[in-house]
């Protein structure tokens, strides 16, 4: 397998994609040599954007969260998340009554901006579900697994509504060596058992990148031939980027591993236009 | 949609199997009425078996459960549960090391039977998983979701071994109207992420099917054509007994309600034999 | 079930979308009054688009069989297939090469006015197959099932390409009692086969949705909240604008039938913001 | 990877169970060898069984096509055959009416002589279906794949009966480096198109293993721990076989090549007792 250096790669290219985990930090650090990147995209003058499954927080928590790591080219206005794009569809959609969540009450929080009222499932009782008008998955954490999972199913037994899941992964990395099971991976189960169709936002979807490319200033002098996406995952950001007419570069710092790129290229079917060791110039 | 009388369909079979939840009991009684049932098949001689998926218990202790409520008929030879066939695949194909459980410590020590050492999940350290030779799904109850389902994912990342599903139900009911997800719903959602095949028992597998056809006393005078199954629920009970030749008998006193029947089974595919409102004779 | 009034309901948008089959027109004739429609439309000044499942002909032709029934307002510009994201896919990626299809010489010949060679599957030898570059599945007609299925599978081991999928629906109406299976239900036949990712392009997906909202002339006075989008199929018509964040209006012209529409949409969870009993005005 | 000696893995056990397919014969050739493993078995007076997925023929017709090939220990007694279930099924469960099939004349053949009428699918029509009672799916070769395929799926929306998939392999080898689907593939496109449970006969299905587990002669001296499964692919032979209770060993023929093997076995999680280079001892 011959690898593309990736500083010639973006060279070709007026706009980047970032995937976020895997690609600019890990579970708690950046990518080391990761703000080079960034120094090289300011001196080219070339927009990017980071496209990323998290619905936990609002772009400027994430963009500080960036910041406190030592990046601080990552401003809120270049953040395109999940979350962002479930607050949209909430925003449209649902005009009155309650949503109920399962997540933090941070992650709720940037929900309830919209002007709708919301509440975790903990505090849903029998009287109060007749006002509930969605439903939203938000963050694996800030609610007991063991009881709340099964009340959300009784809750879609009784409530035809719709359910919205803020983001489409199934695991995230906790560590080096562990990771835990996401909200996607949650959603998932319940949708099986419930047998309705549920709402789903995040890469692979195109309207994760239709979402960013709406935000590119000089459009539409910017083309979809201009646009390079970077990920280290194949079925969110190569399978999306490609889907939605990208060239695509798989970097190999996060959940695919020098030694079995190759393989799972064949075996998946997904294929990059590019292979780089990093997304480090 | 004409019904079938019960005791009429009955009388043409030698061998009764039938479901428990739903059939037999709700989630805290017997279905009223249903120990004259059992009176007419002690009277007529008829041979019965209970094929349940549930491995939260041994036979000895479901049956106790029957005769607390009232029905001393069933006593454990008659017994067919899922964790009889799960525990007998462990006994077979694991020799050595430690068996990893999600569950509780009652259902596990119907496994420690065999004479295999269990270990709850939650009890796992980095340092023991490499003496686990097994993982066995056992009960939704025991453990705590929000840690331990995670700690699940990472042993089958790290391990590779076979994973025993002892109940494939994907929620049980808790009351009249509401239900409880089962762990072959949790079992479901590890396997999604994972990527592995697990191993699952219980209806509508053959695998429940033959077990009581293998004990049934007088074998082989008694052929498939001799024997109903009689259950509440099209997926498990009618197209498992269906599919191994047998005769079925659809009762609505359980997951499947009168009004929701005919289109059911029109949307399903699966047909019973017979339609009848309830096992009562 | 409460019907709502077309009429009313389309006049509080400024923007409607269509689907064709069902809502427009049946297998071989017009809805009888759709004309009124849009020459209510046209009065009105409101703007429409009509989104299409199709990639068996290009939007001038989709444009003349409309021309043909009698329903002149449908103009090429005003259509959007799924067609045309199949060939803008295979515009931005695929540079060199030939594209191998499945469907008439009438389908591949639309995809060829980008400049790409295509060649049909039966025409495929060994020799060439080393020079395709992408598969594109366009219609079920133009090919002998019982062997080009075999010569696809038998390609797609042998070489790891894109394969795009320019119509995800599995049947369409052949008479008013019978359906035929579309490409899109061998293309799932075909992807589990290999187990490869496919790349569909089709609703729900949210890229016929955004094509048609870049494609609305006075754009950005135009909002999500002032569009419909009009089916009679809950899980591409209804599903697909719900999730973009567009009102929807489920018409029993086609697909869902008056007596199943609550039912179906209570199984499904895919919930329409009106029930309308066509789309004539 | 360690491979284990076949011969002295057979050794241990009394009866074997083999796959046919890519561990006795390839398409059209012994497995140069091979007669030397039914000699040693003979001699040793272990009892064998051929456990395969083929619905095209009867017991008495496959065993001819290995006495053709030379290989004589082969008899019908010695053959399970997923069309035997099939046969098994439709004998006990549909006892008037016409059984339509998808397959050659030679399959349905094999059916009728339970004295069950059999119709092809292209010779029905519209008059004709209401006397259809069950479908059956025997084989991929018979009838025109263009015309019939749709007319099935318009069968079963119309008639709500039982549909036998005969074989559940999506494909088989037709040369060193070719395949072509195979029924058990069409059954999948078929059934997800029209959204009913079909009954699949054939490996990994407890049936298979418990058909050729009856027809042990000295049952019930043969114990599970007592036989060896056989076979080249993991998710038929090697599943069915570990669930079934059976030791199990995978042999690098045919499906499994040597290179991929321990990454399968890894990536499925389906773990063979022994890997062995062939059947041959």
């Amino acid at each position: 397998m011959q690898l593309d250096n990736f500083k010639s790669v973006v060279s070709k290219y007026d706009v980047i994609f970032f995937d976020a985990f895997g690609v600019l930090k890990t579970h708690d650090t950046l990518i080391p040599g990761i703000e080079k990147t960034f120094a090289y995209l300011r001196e080219k003058k070339k927009d990017f954007y980071v496209l990323t499954n998290d619905a936990s927080r609002s772009p400027v928590e994430l963009a500080a969260s960036y910041h406190r790591l030592g990046l601080s080219d990552i401003v809120p206005e270049c953040i395109i998340s999940s979350g962002m794009l479930a607050r949209e569809y909430l925003g449209l959609k649902i005009s009155s009554g309650t949503v109920a969540y399962l997540g933090t009450e941070k992650s709720a929080h940037y929900i309830e901006t919209l002007g709708l009222k919301t509440m975790p499932i903990n505090q849903l009782v029998l009287e109060t579900m007749a006002g509930v008008n969605a439903l939203v998955m938000l963050d694996d954490e800030g609610f007991d697994w063991n009881t709340d999972l099964s009340k959300t199913v009784n809750l879609l037994r009784r409530r035809n509504i719709p359910v919205v899941v803020a983001n489409t992964d199934r695991t995230y990395p906790m560590s080096a060596h562990q990771v835990a099971i996401a909200i996607g991976g949650v959603a998932d189960m319940i949708e099986r058992i419930v047998g309705k169709h549920f709402i789903r936002f995040g890469k692979p979807d195109a309207q994760m990148f239709i979402f960013a490319y709406e935000h590119i200033k000089n459009y539409p002098n910017v083309s979809k031939k201009d646009i390079l996406m970077v990920g280290d995952t194949l079925h969110t950001d190569i399978l999306g980027g490609n889907k939605f007419g990208l060239d695509t570069a798989l970097v190999l710092t996060g959940n695919t591993l020098p030694h079995e790129a190759e393989l799972k290229i064949q075996s998946t079917g997904i294929i990059p236009t590019y292979i780089c060791e990093s997304a480090v110039v």
